[in-house]
């Protein structure tokens, strides 16, 4: 099995490099990832501009663009052959909820899926984990089970694991997308010299946080998988729009 | 009624000045957009640095960051009132199908939805668009529709208008994302220096375009008014992930 | 007479507005500038990735680089014909002592000047200058002195111009360049994320600003013109190097 | 002695790597250098956003900005100590007559020699640098000669270094810049979309690269050492200014 590792975090990213080291046990691994922090790029693609992957040692190249660009380039021409699955992170710092809008992790495994490959997003809860290793375990892991029941056309795995030793994390169990509590309003601050600037305030907690939630789940120790998709028409009102717009 | 409008091609772009226009004989409207193209950003929100939003003239502001950085910013404090309504727009070019996940356009209209209020993504299907005015008289319609019908959460209305004269533009008709095949693969050139570089290939053509969806509404020259969504959780395979996970 | 103008702050800054319509009177004018603020850009070029210069209007163009890139463009080709001199500004602050070496303004006309025009980079002392007209007579002024005095090869004027009403200005004169003393320290501070981030401190006052320098000239009222030379060998030195390397 | 490296390429450069290693024997080394290529970032300074240096392992930083941004960091307050020295490169291509004007290397020791460090920029000839040893030894060389001999204010070495075996390397000689022709034109191209895009043209060849150039110097085989500074008033001409001002 041939996989493609990307992330958003850059190719010298220790989850990167963690992931890749374990998934060689299954198969033959390639790293295609941003050259440096690439996090919050959600699905932006580089259209403006030409890319410049270089390779920086056999198996990994990293590319002056997007996660997005990064998987895009890779399954698009710059690999000899097309990849098996497309596995993104391990980041640092969960993705829950609505930060899979977001999340260049998710989006260099929605590019994948996007391009007729499974994929699998996964991200530690700890921004600086400590308990790589086990999720590495988790992530191959779930390859087998997800070679063997394949999902749906544009949906992939989205995961979260605790940043536990392995013998402390509980089992995987899927989950729906909790949501979070807007960031707290944006923060003005002044630069050095007296300009007036703001920054994106802190994202919010988890608002719904539920059973069920990804959020509940890894907040009890539990790996959470969920299901995601990006067919993002919303077909249950489609017939109550078509009413008012006649 | 307060509008927010916001683009991805830039505050200077002629699609978000005739949308403005229209909008101000509904009500008060300002423009906070880009301050340079940002085609492509997708939901991207810049976290790494601060914003200098600059207030170009009365109601005007350009944002040195993404789509999403605009309405976030605009919403979460720099605006002395919390609009009632997010219009994202006019774009110069179509916004069909998978379009959607890259495009900051609709990524716009996303952030102010999660945000709480009612919101429109609206597009033009020329890159130089002939016909602005009608494809605004359009959103000036939705929007009384939009108001009386409210959407579900996390719901909101990606728009395309064929670029026409109002009066051979046809009726607007509720439909579903259609897909693009993928994108022609990458383009390997040469720099001056002699130096490799890869274009991200051109966008394909329809390859769901048939009954229904967005495509065929457009080229059949009908306004496409689609309910797109983010909710990315794949519900339906819950029961199966769950099975195969035990 | 063919004027390029270009400038740091952008197309769309007053200072390069009012500095062309004021040029028009003695030839015709070409706006090859920066899309957005550049300032600090120093003489960096942009070789990495393809420039899109913008026509926005007649006569006026928006580069997506540098001012050196812009100057570079217009001159090896954008423009139909070579102009005949290059002027830079009006620059929102002044460019003293060792600004220039970090100046965008200065920049744009160096790239003019080694590509063989005559060249000047004007600036305003204020950030907010409200006296632009004023300053503008002075470039006039001073071009026609240019024509009939040639510089010497990597040879061109740094102006600096007080912010006052032109019955307030006071005579031009020659100047050295002063020195700045070091900026302040660097700023240590934290983004809304807890994350540790260091800005750029602010420039220092003048630290050789006697007799004869732009920061004497400018603080008492005179208009500063300084003969700038990008001829960077010291050739003082040669000798003593010599000997101390064999 | 404590010196502080630099370079325009980046950390991960193999020349600046190979240079950290060389004067380590002369005392203790800190790389402080940005995260990607940042060649022909000239002088620029990153005002508008605040720097985030990593340190990736003990004595190597990476900063997300520009060579100039990197020494000033260090200089004024990253690093528990000031410096005694900055070496900047092993640049990867020579900066040969106005390369200096553009180059990163350059620039980032010309930051320290104005923050008044004595300074070295150093570059070997080739874009793949075969001799990277040979030319480290030469900068070990010149540390002890630059300590003993010390330069006037704001003036410092910039050194070209053939990429050749240490034992077929010439001698060290001072030289003066030469110059090169304008660059080739600028390259019209078009991307995969068909929007028009142009190309800084290559760089010129040597135009003065006579006798007593660093051209000269180094197509003979020799180490070209040129003292260069950047007391850019030309003071030559300024009677003759005075006098067409009066």
């Amino acid at each position: 099995m041939n996989f493609l590792v990307s992330n958003d975090d850059g190719y010298l990213s220790p989850g990167v490099r963690v992931l890749a080291t374990r998934l060689k046990r299954l198969g033959s691994v390639t790293i295609v990832a941003p050259d440096r922090d690439r996090s919050g790029a959600s699905n932006s693609l580089t259209l403006s501009r030409p890319l410049r992957p270089r390779l920086i040692e056999p198996g990994v190249w990293a590319v002056d663009g997007t996660p997005s660009d990064c998987v895009h380039l890779a399954i698009q021409g710059l690999l000899p052959e097309v990849p098996d699955l497309v596995v993104s992170g391990i980041n640092h710092g969960a993705n829950l909820g609505d930060d899979v809008l977001y999340s260049g992790t998710v989006a260099a495994a929605t590019e994948g899926r996007s391009l007729g490959l499974p994929a699998i997003a996964v991200s530690s809860t700890a921004h600086v984990p400590q308990h790589l290793d086990a999720a590495a375990d988790v992530v191959a892991d779930l390859v087998g089970r997800l070679v063997n029941h394949p999902l749906p056309a544009l949906t992939l795995l989205n995961v979260n694991v605790p940043d536990l030793p392995a013998d402390q994390l509980k089992s995987m169990i899927a989950t729906r997308l909790g949501r979070r509590h807007p960031s707290s309003g944006i923060v003005r601050d002044a630069d050095p010299r007296g300009r007036e600037i703001f920054w994106i305030g802190a994202a919010g907690e988890g608002a719904d946080a539920g059973e069920g939630t990804d959020f509940a789940a890894v907040a009890a120790g539990h790996v959470s998988v969920t299901p995601i998709q990006f067919d993002m028409t919303r077909h249950g009102v489609m017939d109550a729009v078509s009413h008012w717009l006649a």
